[in-house]
């Protein structure tokens, strides 16, 4: 079968409905092709206005706007939760960073579970370090296994921390198979997968995430925890900040966690950051997540097959699951020689992708802000360049985050 | 002795070499008086340029601007410890909130402590709250003294956390002259200190503080925190988050903390925050620490002078010591009925302060933004307020944040 034209993805672009909801973002570059969003999502227009407006908000009321301000936590939890996680109202809350909340969560269900604490090898790097953290403060061991399924295979009656969707292949797991399989607390990271596929936590126990790439809430934004309502009055979190005390404001002797969610929180939100999930939750609800998704299974799809006309005959091969279902809205590819590639494609050829070690090339098809002719023309550029070998003449060692 | 006159203010004003400074500051309603910069400072000029500008840099570079972000928590660390610290180049890190850092700190320094995790009563609620959960952790005694001087006598062989400038009444401790008294591990909040007074961390252990009150960085702005270099290599972080790891970016297998302070940091750093705090060093750098603080000095002199001789004979009693070098930046007056008083005082009298347990009517008087009149103004306003009994009309109850 003959390899998508880019007027396959010009009919496809055409045809997508959420093909408007991109005239709402910063494309400061339209030349350059930004795979990445799996990342650092784009601006939206909606998110620079909103962080203009807390701006000018500080600047006229200064402190009494905190009268404001100070629900704004659980109400963008709120928000989020019914958008994009299939949670209740009062079961999710922006708060902190991933790291800080994956240690909370996973203080929290080690007093509920005395096994060990379990996750596997790939998941991302700040829940393995976290964890192994936590395991050694409680004396409990710490198995990090070789996958999802030998995790789920040691975590009985313990604490287990998958990632939804895997942050180097894209594969994505059943959230409520996971729990027929355990009696393990699962905790979810979520990173990776909130805002671009379909996410049902009810009857999940816990779930962590971030809200900068798929959400585009911007760099740093805070994060987000969910648990779940009944097992809220029976976990504590070990970092008891006076944002988690009953009637906070009273400032009383000794600490007591206040009913409901917001006992995970610790210190002051940053409030510019809750401003912008705000703003930003506003275009996920515009376009819909079944849309979101159904567009990521496309554009993914899209990107699985150029690639594996075009790139397959140049040493490449896919690393991502081939069901649609079974994914993201990444794809990674192996290549021996990734690394150069990726710098080549960022420094000469105008695509923004990002390298996984030890040798996957990432590409990230952001579904509010990539197009299909933006998937056919990194892709294109891609074969381009390794077909001419120019990635060679990039030396290796360079730093870079993403 | 008669009171100043409106005119005096009007001189020492006139007088005042920081008075240009306030030109930097957005004031939108000057009619209002803002009290309560020790609650959130106001939003400058140059903070909000630099606010928007990285919401521009974010639109434009996307994720290639990570590469300049990953470097700011510790650059701006190092500005922050050279412009109101007095510590050394990578002794500072700009980090989480202020709840999350003494957590860090005060788990790092039970590791180097085998005795009781001891603060005042009177220390501010989150840190109480915090300790006193490392302490349950840790299996420690947790001890809140009635006041600094027990909880330095409580404190031997342990982990002691003292607010430098006390959160309700004001005063201000001898960070030297504690290290002499015991043989602790000191926690220094600076929250109430750090932008209005000297501080001097040169031979101190540890310090946490926050950057929305006399920094001006804005509603939520990130904390930071202080470890003497000398104590970095021995001590961890509980939270192992990716930011804190040697090599982050290599993402390998198992935690090793990387050198330095940086392995207090924990997950992805709030970018607009710390752009905040970098942009309002400037203005912090430009009046300079010394200035600031003796126009801390002599605002809070200039508002002693005034209660004693207007309010004192309206049932006020003056709770911050009188000796301006040992206090902050802002005053405490006790009142039997000072919750209707700071409630009259927002809504009627165009009087920004704020109340705190159990009778104090607190007033701030941030070095960059408060003029001698605005002290003049709010006091006398104070004083026809309560000689009217005007405030006598509000009930009490509401909730409030500051």
């Amino acid at each position: 079968m003959a390899a998508p034209t880019r007027d396959d993805a010009l009919a496809r672009d055409a045809a997508d409905s959420l093909a408007a909801l991109r005239e709402r973002f910063i494309v400061a570059d339209p030349d350059r092709i930004y795979l990445d969003g799996n990342s650092l999502g784009r601006l939206s227009v909606d998110v620079r206005q909103a962080m203009a407006g807390l701006v000018d908000d500080w600047g006229k009321r200064v402190v009494e706007a905190w009268n404001d301000w100070v629900e704004l936590p659980t109400r963008v939890g709120n928000r989020l939760a019914a958008a994009a996680l299939g949670a209740n109202p009062g079961e999710v809350l922006i708060a902190d960073s991933v790291s800080v909340n994956i240690y909370k969560l996973a203080h929290a269900a080690a007093d509920h579970r005395d096994g060990p604490i379990v996750t596997d090898a790939g998941n991302f790097p700040t829940d393995r370090y976290v964890l192994e953290g936590v395991a050694r403060q409680r004396g409990r061991a710490y198995v990090e296994a070789a996958s999802a399924a030998d995790a789920i295979a040691a975590a009985a009656g313990g604490v287990l921390c998958l990632a939804h969707v895997d942050y180097r292949t894209g594969r994505r797991l059943d959230i409520r198979e996971v729990a027929r399989q355990t009696d393990a607390l699962v905790i979810w990271d979520l990173s990776h997968a909130v805002g671009a596929t379909e996410i049902d936590l009810s009857g999940a126990d816990l779930a962590v995430g971030c809200t900068y790439k798929y959400l585009h809430a911007g760099p740093g934004a805070p994060a987000f925890l969910y648990v779940r309502t009944d097992l809220q009055s029976s976990m504590r979190s070990p970092i008891q900040g006076w944002f988690s005390r009953r009637d906070q404001f009273a400032m009383a002797p000794g600490y007591e966690p206040v009913d409901g969610i917001e006992r995970f929180a610790a210190g002051t939100p940053s409030i510019p950051g809750v401003v912008a999930i705000d703003a930003a939750l506003a275009l996920v609800e515009d376009a819909g997540i079944p849309g979101i998704a159904a567009k990521a299974r496309a554009l993914t799809s899209f990107g699985v097959e150029l690639a594996d006309a075009w790139l397959t005959p140049l040493g490449f091969r896919i690393g991502s699951p081939l069901d649609p279902r079974a994914r993201g809205a990444h794809v990674a590819l192996h290549h021996s020689e990734a690394w150069p590639i990726c710098r080549s494609l960022i420094d000469r050829a105008g695509v923004v992708a990002d390298f996984r070690q030890p040798d996957i090339l990432r590409l990230g098809f952001a579904p509010l802000t990539t197009s299909f002719s933006d998937v056919w023309d990194g892709l294109d550029r891609v074969r381009r360049l390794v077909a001419a070998r120019e990635h060679l003449e990039v030396a290796a060692g360079e730093r870079r985050v993403t």
